[in-house]
């Protein structure tokens, strides 16, 4: 069982039309489902055959409809409930295009009984759990280390955390001391303020992530871990919809942390599947064939424990 | 009190952005309310001091979240639950360019079942009620004839109706022989098959409709009805935002209707109102004060009875 964390729980709601024309009326064709980072871990988590739960905060109508997307879905979810409305994301596709258009609504902010009370609902579901992944950013409300909070709890329950955050919440969830850190490129260049893949990690490192796995679009992925250093590549390039690669990538690293794989293993897998999710149309999913080719084709290299400098 | 039949009951989501560009992501600030032309009508009627309730279908986290808004606005409703989902319309303004692209969601399916409730529900709010509003397009799976069905319930309960209809749904309600009939101009014209609004105000009257009143935009408003005949025109131009406009025709003819107001005083306060509904940025309100500048000035002029050529 991997217990998800997604503060920030949303519906994504998909409209799909033939052509985008500003100031037209367009009649649309819907799809909706529960979205957020820790959502789309949860689908590819159980997409690979081990069980996930869904935690974070649900309000109003709107949080109604992602939880029965969740449930019709068959992906448990333990949702603390919150006087306000959860946000949806719209995308409208334009279908001859090829082209997304994104409409991002705020979040609802969250009270100091409800963030309570979510506490006490993860630490329900860490029971028996073999990893935690918290993902994304936090919602109004919630102390700004509150992923340090999680990974204390996780700890006395002895539990791994895989941490998937950007900025302040990155910055102040390392004090939880996470087993696995992934930032992308650019969040690990922000809170480390160097360009430089590896020392950047390295300074993740100091400030507390046990291992730090820096996700690289089509570069692959560098690892910086207690055990060595890896680069990991895919076999091919991808192409497609990068929304949910690196959600991807902390489903197969915390996969990897939950039945306790080597690191080039682990990070094969999060080369393979990260491809996998682009060549996929929704995030939280993944094309079969394509997994198994870029599985089979993967390549991880050994990094020297000393080389510094790579960008 | 008035009562007014939403059958497409929506949630009008309006997202403003500072600019609508294709292919980018928006953060968005969001409103929301219960649509749908009836609830319009219901909105403007209260705002005139007379009581309304909103009668229509809503299922699902939309349906709620519609519902919640009219309650919130002390708007009452007797709402029919559906096992489908309320649809939502959204609407992106563009802040700089002031312009709306809307999408809108399919609407759910309706059971006989759900029909039979409704039936029951309208004629429950029907007992005391001054007038009943019939607005909109029909949802899938409601017989094309609901609006003379429900004339022939509000007759028995001895309550005049004002129906707001296009197409088939205008066509057939036609035999429920409804007091009042507003069609604008394209509507009459593709109803009746003549371009001429005196002429095609004559034809609804001999398929079942007492009065026609048809609005005709800028031009005003052309009455023909057993009393006589009027042209209604508004004291100056109207600018803003159509949407609405013609709903609050709706309610200033319903409140004449409740009232038993007669012809020329009916018609003068629907210009006004529908000038005053152009003036203000959301479909159910109105510009108050430019609403009473138009009532000063509208001006309403008797036709003579058997002139035809109207355009």
């Amino acid at each position: 069982m991997i217990v998800t964390v997604t503060l920030n729980l949303a519906l994504d709601v998909t409209y799909r039309v033939p052509r985008l024309t500003p100031g037209a009326t367009h009649r649309v064709a819907v799809d909706q489902r529960a979205g957020g980072k820790g959502v789309n871990v949860a689908r590819v988590v159980r997409t690979l055959g081990e069980d996930a739960v869904v935690c974070g905060f649900a309000g109003g109508g709107t949080g109604r409809l992602a939880l029965a997307e969740l449930e019709s879905a068959g992906i448990p979810a333990r949702a603390t409930a919150i006087g306000g409305e959860t946000r949806r994301t719209v995308a409208v596709v334009d279908t001859q295009a090829g082209e997304a258009t994104g409409f991002w609504e705020p979040g609802p902010a969250v009270t100091d009984a409800e963030w309570a009370t979510l506490l006490r609902d993860v630490e329900g579901e860490l029971r028996g759990a073999r990893a935690l992944v918290l993902s994304g950013s936090l919602p109004a409300g919630v102390p700004g280390d509150a992923y340090a909070v999680l990974c204390e709890r996780a700890a006395l329950a002895g539990v791994p955390v895989v941490l998937d955050a950007d900025g302040d919440a990155l910055r102040l969830g390392l004090a939880g001391t996470p087993e696995v850190v992934k930032p992308n490129r650019e969040e690990l260049a922000t809170v480390t303020a160097t360009a430089d893949v590896r020392e950047g990690a390295a300074r993740l490192r100091e400030l507390g992530a046990r291992s730090v796995v820096a996700s690289l679009g089509a570069d692959g992925l560098v690892a910086v871990t207690e055990e060595g250093s890896w680069r990991a590549r895919p076999a091919h390039p991808a192409a497609g919809n990068a929304t949910g690669a690196g959600d991807a990538v902390v489903a197969a690293l915390a996969l990897g942390l939950a039945r306790n794989r080597p690191w080039p293993e682990r990070l094969a897998e999060a080369v393979a599947l990260s491809s996998a999710a682009v060549a996929a149309p929704l995030a939280g999913s993944f094309d079969d064939d394509e997994y198994h080719r870029q599985r089979a084709g993967a390549s991880v290299e050994t990094l020297p424990m000393a080389a510094v400098g790579e960008g």
